[in-house]
């Protein structure tokens, strides 16, 4: 793409030239190689002006990348501010000042585990943990407030037990199944997930390339690092990917958007219908504030704090006002099957099933949106039944999402109706930390559980998984125990085992 | 307020004068520049005698301040012992040895957070308890018995799990509602709490400020550390104020206050029902301890300790026998609509329907009183359905208070039938750590939270928010787990996952 | 009483005399001045031999007092055994070796907390745990099995949460009532406890002078420090007092006690029914090893040590045959009302009213017998519905006992229909630490928290407590948590609140 | 039995001969003094090549004992590569390293608790634990994935709670009764476990002997260290076994052990249904990457790593199809009883009931294969009313293992109708911890445990326990608590007792 109006550059810009537009009054920034005045979008800028006045004068590209697609400057600054290339030869190197925690990670990083040593997909977070920088880490790793619904949805999976059969011919174990008409071979997708630059510098087209090699549907995130060509080019036939749609308030932009996926090749359409707003996450506020906070306090708390971290910096244009009454107009601009995504409750799922589209992601986004607000799990649970009991389990596809890390997880979930799961963060820590062969090692893994798994249950095929496998009835149940009475609980003398003589004891840790 | 029997004043008493007077014998103070003979007052000292003897010949003042509304010396000590003004000068300043506790603090003052790093309610609680005096914190904080009911107040509402709706436009979100008539912006209420100047020298006008700032009724304490009046006049016009009452065993004093206050302007009258003795708050009792613990040990334990803490040493006048037949009478003297706090039960709504008051608080008192008394949340869930079997709803305003943090919280109550919730802790908390902005600040978070929440529960307008919106089957449930058998847990070996190979582990702690 | 066969010593034994019996071969003790000849005794001691030959030629007057009656040599040994006077002045006294355990613990005495920072009954406990010896300790806190038992007798109270009234007139409330047709000013009394001395120097006789302070009930245990006589001899007319009956083997000895008692005053029999054999107490156990242990390894597991803590030691004597059979004799030898002591589920008591026993204790023997037995508090809301169902309620009296620590868990026991509660540890932690007056300010503390309970929860004499003020729907709910995931939880990362910049945040603790 | 291969052998092998053959191109190992050529068997071996590798050229004996019957060599190699004798003084004696983590195990052994310190089944587990090697910990200890299933075998007993019998005439307890009818001594067997070398160097004769000497059932594992001729020859007349069957995929070997254990006198043939592949146990196979782990990173996660851990190594024999289809060929080789080990449902406990197999044993293979499979005993709890409402309860034995580890345990298996349990690693962990010792010391404290539980449960013998004896109601209770709310957990500020003025507190631990 070019930038007409660079075409007649005749003279590259110095370091020297955009280092004396380093103020509020007038801030120029170097991505790539070109200089930009974003002295007028500074107030616009949706992570807040802190930000990008950090780099005014300077190169930005570093910050830039993983959280902008390469078409944004393109698409959201005027041409009249691009202002052509600069010499990098002459830009002054930042010396980087000795940061000691970035020498930390480096050590630790150094460090790192070898694949090997990573046998389930915690372990790969775990390894992420230690090894991304801190914001990133924020970022993919935050929830909604109090993260109450991020972490029970891996956990509503423990309230879930099964109902093994013995003596079933298990020798041929067959995991394959079809969703949206499309032949895979494990019950699971890669659910879209935002900024995978943060994660690996080539981003989301490692997943892409993962995806491919285990034959896995790869969902394409609208805040994808790459652009969504990048994406699809990077996929080999007949390798099928989706796309998942943040819904813009100029429905142009989205009718663009959801055609040119359809003529790209995307064989399905995931409208997100659990964020009319991108959720609070403070540990990706408070990391963000870390980064640029400013030491001065501010005399009022009137204004709420723009620097809200990386998720509602990028999310401004997705449209509140999306309602039931805009699905028709989509059945009506695409061929693509259309699923709704982030659906919770069997109301809205009826309602769904009314209107003709194919599918549903029963889904809290990832326990990123409202807090306790159910796990896909428990919500599959209360939506099957009734469908059952209606007719209409064969009318639409359900998935669901959030906190899978085992196949056993898979496996409750196709038990209890489910067509397949969606997987996000675990392949993104996997390949935080270990890159293409992270993610290959991760869906390994899941293979080998999976096959265990439905071994162990009794069933050599997905369509064996059923209801009566597991009991899932305290799923529903969520206890909060009574507060402990701490004194009491302090005087209690515990119980201790025999000890060694003299020496010391051995942690197993 | 005029001092009669010091009209004629002639010289001003010295710091010897009062020196003199510094035994139980003979026990003068200083409070606000102005003696006091309070030998004869000692042994009915609400708080104990012992916390008066410490300034017995000395200046008070501080120590008087934060528990003692101003009018407090002219309304309980004759004036015939009020002994006039004191030449400050002569007094001498007393040589505060270096308190190492004191130095800590303010050296953890100087090191407090600024405010935009507070994301939450709970972020103000945080600061405050390191910033706070430990006796005032202890106030604040505390509970009865073993703090269970204080605590479930807010764990209550992690029974209630959303059921979420999607598709729903959500672009404009209006948050107003109205309570007893007058109209708000948020549905929630800056309820009563005592002594607060025990959290900031300005005590409860700066919650009054903050409350004006964002159009949210404030309920005035009876035990407040400024005067009724004080917080009245801080008002400003057309701000809304509310008058929370512990009834005297003097019903004239009682009618005087209530009238007081209807003529002054006030919109509500909240009779205070569950503190017919206030509660035992042994953190508070101790703190008081190691203020003013005597370091001989008591040769039996007959005597119950009068140094009860702040809580019991303020409460002496309320009287214990206050029942339903005196409701009537309340209704009698005033055309305040009239509110029951601290309602624990549907009976006693319903009662309080029968006699025509005009609302109910659902509260335990914040888990101050009665050592697993129920929620208000729960109680609420308990109520409604009564109410509405019976076509009661909307004879009777029914708030709750208790344990709320979050947006979500109120909007929980809200699905379950609240008209608001009252929010107490949090805003001394915000105002004992950063003043006004504090208050602001937390305001704004919760106004921010507030239009999230709706926007992702699918509910635009107050009215919009009904119980399909929660599952709350679980509220009622109040397990204990069985007691863990320790020997086993201990021989557990627990599984660890990759480690660095030499480098220490990142803590994201 | 008279030693007849000491009658004509002429001359005082020597400690020389002594010491040459020192073997397994010959072994004789001194207690209290007198010598015996324990030889032939030593493989019939319930303790086991080897805590005899520890002191086998020496005085053992301090080991032997605590678990041992004043009147037990008289009883036990025979006669001919009794070797007379020793001149005590040519006993070597014994060069205690420097025991650094023994001296932190004189150093913990010397900076024990003052009586009035006890504020509860658990903090006594807290006091004991770290002032009195470990092995008396460990046969107090000790509980059977994993102690699982002992800590849900207070937990299940914490189960039961309050339905309090509001606007009931509490300005008098009256705490006494009466059991077995005894006034006592509250529904409480002193159970039985065995080994009174190992907590204090005088034994049971403190806790009979604390309940005469407090118009308590005391009930005199058989396996008491102290004899039957001396504790009857310590209460102050008109004192009750009841006796705690474990019926011996040979049932003439039994009928003599229980003659005595009821001679002596006695105005209740509670007969012990939940221990037909004292169960296995770890805790105490280990205790016991840690002071007698042998440092050889012994070459099999056959023969199961007879060292079983003082538990096990004191009881050999019990009737494990004891059966339903018996209680007819029992009513027909006395003229007290006989209560059943640990029945433990609804058949049971039912078959207790159909013998026409006049009460029974609903107790599993505070958790000391066998674990995963359920609280008595528990038993009891199965026990009296079935009662009022049947008419049976006012047939029997039925008490509780195990866990009580709050006046709560009292109001709690008197709401679902007990006469009363007894409370043990609680006394005995309270006489270990401070020794009346600990007991003293106990029951002041618990009469303080009872009328306050009372006026809290809206009833102002013992007769309005009734099942509607409290919910006990979860009190049989015994949930054990799903095992968690370590390596899920692991690798979450826990929010955190605002930092302060550099200093050291102020702990609470 | 001799080597055919090796008959006429005219010369030893030398150390230099062996050691020639170091690589993975000629790899030769000695065990047991002979030398084997098992260059073309290292892709074949379970165990994966690297750990052959480790000892090429080398004496393998002491890797190679635990984990191989003693007869593998013959079986499974060639006789054409068994090269023949080695003289073992030239086989240079390995240097071993000082290996810091050894030494300090050794120190451990050094400092052992006594035996009379264990106290219950658990404190062997605590002993075994710190003085057994780090892998053959890992083996045992380990279960599949997230391991719990096999924490919840032990923690479900915890929710079943007595309802205790009194007044019952227990002075004569009997705890025998009969198995397979096989009268036993108490209503346990020692069930199968693989690889008992791992923990004692004489392997499974050890739990032989003290079967016998207690008059138990031993249960011989297929997988055992021992050969099973070894472990029958071990045994004592009367003394009865029963065989374990991992099924082979070539029948003929199967049929081959069965005929050959029934003709040795085996008394029950347990078929292992729960096993079609072995679980995977990430503690096991992370200790074996450890042990053998490489150092360099593999370029690809393409191929799952081989060496899994123990488990995994020894059961590729294992048929995976086995079905209902061959239980009537079992019942056609074989006179002995057969009994179906690792029935998880009623469903096909019914099934077992219709073919006709003798008995079922209710287990989830100890945890070790399905994870959030449920417990033996909950299993028991939803099987026995249906095989009792349909009249089938005498139809067929039903056995339950998992978790046992007190009496008490047993007690609630027998009173909800097992016929009897499997222990398993609690006499693992006795016998690595103090070899026959410490299996007879186990078999003694469960026998002492389990008369007292029986006399305080009211059960003189065994066909008096019976289901009204406990509750068991909320044993399909799955809880998994909602995730704490770590900011508000972390501001509270819990309640503290009185303290020490100026001394270290007690630690009880």
């Amino acid at each position: 793409m070019n930038h007409d109006s660079n075409k007649t550059q005749a003279k590259k810009l110095t370091g020297a030239d955009i280092a004396k537009h380093n103020s509020r009054d007038s801030c120029w920034v170097i991505v790539h190689g070109r200089a930009y005045d974003v002295t007028e979008f500074l107030p616009e800028h949706p992570g807040g002006s802190k930000i990008i006045l950090k780099y005014a004068g300077k190169d930005a590209t570093e910050e830039f990348d993983p959280i902008h697609p390469p078409d944004t400057l393109d698409k959201y600054l005027d041409k009249s501010k691009h202002l052509g290339e600069v010499d990098m030869n002459t830009v002054e190197k930042e010396e980087k000042e000795a940061d000691p925690e970035e020498e930390e990670r480096q050590k630790r990083i150094a460090n790192m585990p070898i694949l090997e040593q990573c046998y389930n997909l915690m372990d790969f977070e775990a390894v992420a943990k230690q090894v991304m920088k801190k914001t990133a880490w924020a970022y993919y790793s935050s929830g909604a407030d109090d993260e109450i619904t991020m972490r029970e949805n891996h956990s509503a999976f423990h309230k879930i037990w099964f109902r093994p059969r013995i003596l079933v011919d298990v020798e041929n174990i067959d995991t394959s199944t079809t969703m949206l008409g499309t032949k895979v071979s494990m019950p699971y997708y890669v659910t879209a997930t935002a900024l995978g630059k943060l994660g690996h510098p080539e981003g989301e087209v490692i997943l892409t390339r993962g995806a491919h090699k285990h034959n896995i549907i790869q969902m394409i995130p609208t805040l994808a690092s790459c652009s969504f060509d990048e994406i699809m080019d990077a996929a080999q036939a007949p390798q099928v990917q989706w796309l998942q749609l943040y819904v813009n308030k100029d429905r142009a932009v989205t009718q663009r958007i959801v055609q040119h996926a359809e003529a790209r090749g995307c064989k399905g359409l995931f409208i997100t219908v659990d964020a009319p707003q991108l959720g609070r996450r403070e540990k990706d506020m408070r990391s963000k504030f870390d980064d640029v906070g400013s030491n001065v306090q501010s005399s009022s708390g009137d204004s709420v704090d723009r620097s809200q971290g990386a998720a509602r910096a990028i999310s401004s244009f997705i449209d509140p006002s999306l309602s039931w009454k805009d699905i028709p107009w989509f059945l009506s601009i695409t061929k693509m099957p259309i699923v709704l995504k982030g659906v919770q409750c069997v109301e809205d799922v009826l309602r769904a099933v009314d209107l003709g589209v194919h599918g549903v992601v029963l889904s809290n986004h990832g326990g990123r949106q409202l807090d306790t607000a159910p796990s896909g799990i428990e919500i599959l649970a209360e939506v099957m039944p009734v469908l059952r009991s209606r007719g209409l389990e064969h009318k639409i596809e359900v998935y669901i999402d959030g906190g899978v890390r085992r196949a056993t997880d898979i496996i409750k979930a196709l038990c209890l109706g489910a067509k397949g799961v969606g997987i996000g963060r675990p392949f993104l820590y996997a390949m935080s930390a270990y890159g293409l062969a992270g993610v290959d090692r991760a869906m390994s893994l899941l293979r080998d559980e999976m096959e265990m798994g439905m071994r162990l249950v009794g069933a050599a095929r997905i369509e064996d998984l059923n209801p009566s496998l597991v009991d899932a009835r305290g799923l529903a149940n969520h206890s909060v125990p009574v507060p402990g009475d701490t004194l009491g609980l302090n005087v209690y003398d515990p119980l201790v085992g025999p000890k060694l003589k003299s020496v010391k004891e051995r942690s197993m840790l």
